[in-house]
């Protein structure tokens, strides 16, 4: 099956299998990740004390790391979670939001990855650089990084982690060190709205917890949120903004149809 | 009066008054029942740190609980709460978000109705299946559970309580253990919204901040919220989604008035 | 240059220079925050942990302190975050949420306003009564004073604390202890929205991000605010209610030009 066929049977599993996908995840777009996830066909829960969350993941078809708002609490309940999703085969998806930007959200990151080795990792330029050793300006959670070389990092890195590794920007690239797919949905309005790169994630973790064809999974979510961006953008009219833009990216997830996604994902082989 | 002169009576008095409603709850609906409170006529408040709860409770016409991401700091600061809440004569809205999703949340929701002993309980028909202590399949957050047998389980649950029992989903079930109601409005798409259960336990409870008839406050808050579900899904065109949906609920919930509220709740008894 | 000059200058500097503005805030609020900061132009970072705050401080332009859900933890966080922005010449701003509520939150803003002699406190008229000493009702955190002698308040206290001091409310007042503005834009409809006090601190700290006029910047944020407001509610149709008047206050926010700020802008000295 060929890719874009692959990513559009993806999202029929979404709709029909209703997966559950556990967020341990930041208070800033919590709301707006559990929305994503219903908009698309999953079923959010959210659950981050130490007490519940090897339980919950039991329930789980992924689980979302996202360290937005990591704090010394939800860390240690990350690892809690991520080590009993790999018991139980669950997939790890982490999204390293800021890392770089202080010592305890480069050290926590590597610390999830070494002791979980999540399947998926999706970051901006600039927190992948990071990841990837680079020297990269870092100011807050926004990607400064260009993308140049960014194929040659997310293949150098997927190899290095055994996981895929997803960039967003203005051309997303996915690897799982083997294959890389350029994809060049989505539109530059994405970055004005926070939360689209969590939302990203969830998405991402979405389409993991009904395939264990990661890298395809992580193509889909990205191209979803990419297309969902260009028909949010489209309906806009003079005088609309971020908030009218906002509202319709959540519709346009919710009527995203597979075959919409076939045809209209705009994907490149390197 | 009637029940539905008495709803409508209501909800004149929350424009009125302007309840405070104290929150303890979960971070990630948390900015929506701030928002569906004020647009019904009230003031939230949400405050969950144990040095100040039972002074701000000591304002409030109505004290929110909900469970949806619980952890051992809150836990601790609902239930001295809620403790000063019932010195006070506050009424107690008890939300148990996943109930039976874990043993934490199903310990914690147990405690808190020994402990304190709420006006009103709303839940999903999981959530309250666990409650009266039936088997049921448990995904996360969201029901699975059927609807047969609400009304048997209502009236025997508040029976046993000494509390309102309020179910919501397709048809919601209200009861004081006396009189049981059956409400018809709402449409499915609020299933497809996260948070639209919270909200409307903060719209019960913004009732109940008016009035002691705790039954009569529930039946209003549920009410209310089918109605404007009503509403805002009759708005939407074409390409709408749950984004524009979203926004035409709080619309519909400020527009709301006493004799809507009389006039389209479909109300039956049993 | 005309103050309304330097406020419409320093909205392109915004636009120019995008200044990170790290949040210690409310968990209510935050995600509007981080929206309004990124629809005017800035990059928000909210970041709590006590590990972190310090070192995330050292890339801010300025920083936002929101006592709206404070706890024990993150009231660390606050005074360790605030105690190297002052190292680091960063402006802090503080927003009392709910000052006068409990002793908790009168302790915490006192605290702060002693150890870090903030340069702009925001708040509404009960808020700001409560911090200079006077007797005010107070029922969760809207506020009941009524505004006079609000001149006066502001700039007696703001002599008192070497600080500007930002009253917000029907007609808003701003004072650095010499200069007394009142600002005449806005609309009673923010009022029934929750965040938007919140949001106009973050406002305001983005303003104070580009430049060390505090007072100005404080003026500049506050009628960024008020002029959205006025825009987004004069589009309202029948049936338009707080959703949709919030989707467009961020894109009123998102559209705000330097010309509309110094056309629209009403000021008046006193």
């Amino acid at each position: 099956m060929e890719l874009r066929e692959k990513i559009s049977a993806n999202l029929s599993s979404v709709k029909e299998k209703s997966p559950l996908i556990h967020h341990i995840t930041n208070y800033v777009t919590v709301n707006d990740c559990a929305n994503i996830v219903l908009a698309i066909g999953g079923s959010p829960v959210m659950a981050d004390d130490l007490e519940e969350v090897a339980e919950m993941v039991g329930f789980a078809s992924a689980l979302v790391l996202n360290i937005g708002t990591l704090n010394s609490r939800t860390i240690e309940s990350m690892l809690v979670a991520g080590r009993r999703a790999k018991e139980l085969g669950v997939p790890v998806i982490l999204d390293p939001v800021g890392v770089g930007a202080t010592k305890l959200r480069t050290d926590t990151a590597e610390k999830l990855i070494k002791e979980l080795k999540p399947e998926v990792i999706r970051g901006n330029m600039s927190e992948i650089k990071v990841l990837a050793g680079q020297n990269v300006a870092i100011k807050g959670v926004d990607s400064l990084a260009d993308e140049q070389g960014s194929s040659i990092i997310a293949r150098t890195l997927a190899t290095e982690l055994h996981c895929v590794i997803a960039i967003t920007g203005k051309t997303d690239v996915v690897s799982d060190g083997r294959q890389v797919c350029l994809l060049d949905n989505g539109h530059r309005i994405l970055a004005d709205v926070t939360g689209t790169g969590c939302m990203t994630s969830s998405l991402v973790a979405t389409f993991c917890g009904v395939t264990n064809d990661y890298f395809t999974a992580s193509v889909a979510g990205i191209i979803s949120m990419g297309l969902a961006g260009e028909m949010a953008q489209s309906s806009m009219h003079h005088g609309d903004g971020i908030g009218t833009f906002r509202a319709r990216l959540f519709d346009s997830i919710y009527n995203l149809s597979p075959e919409i996604l076939a045809q209209e994902g705009k994907i490149r082989y390197e």
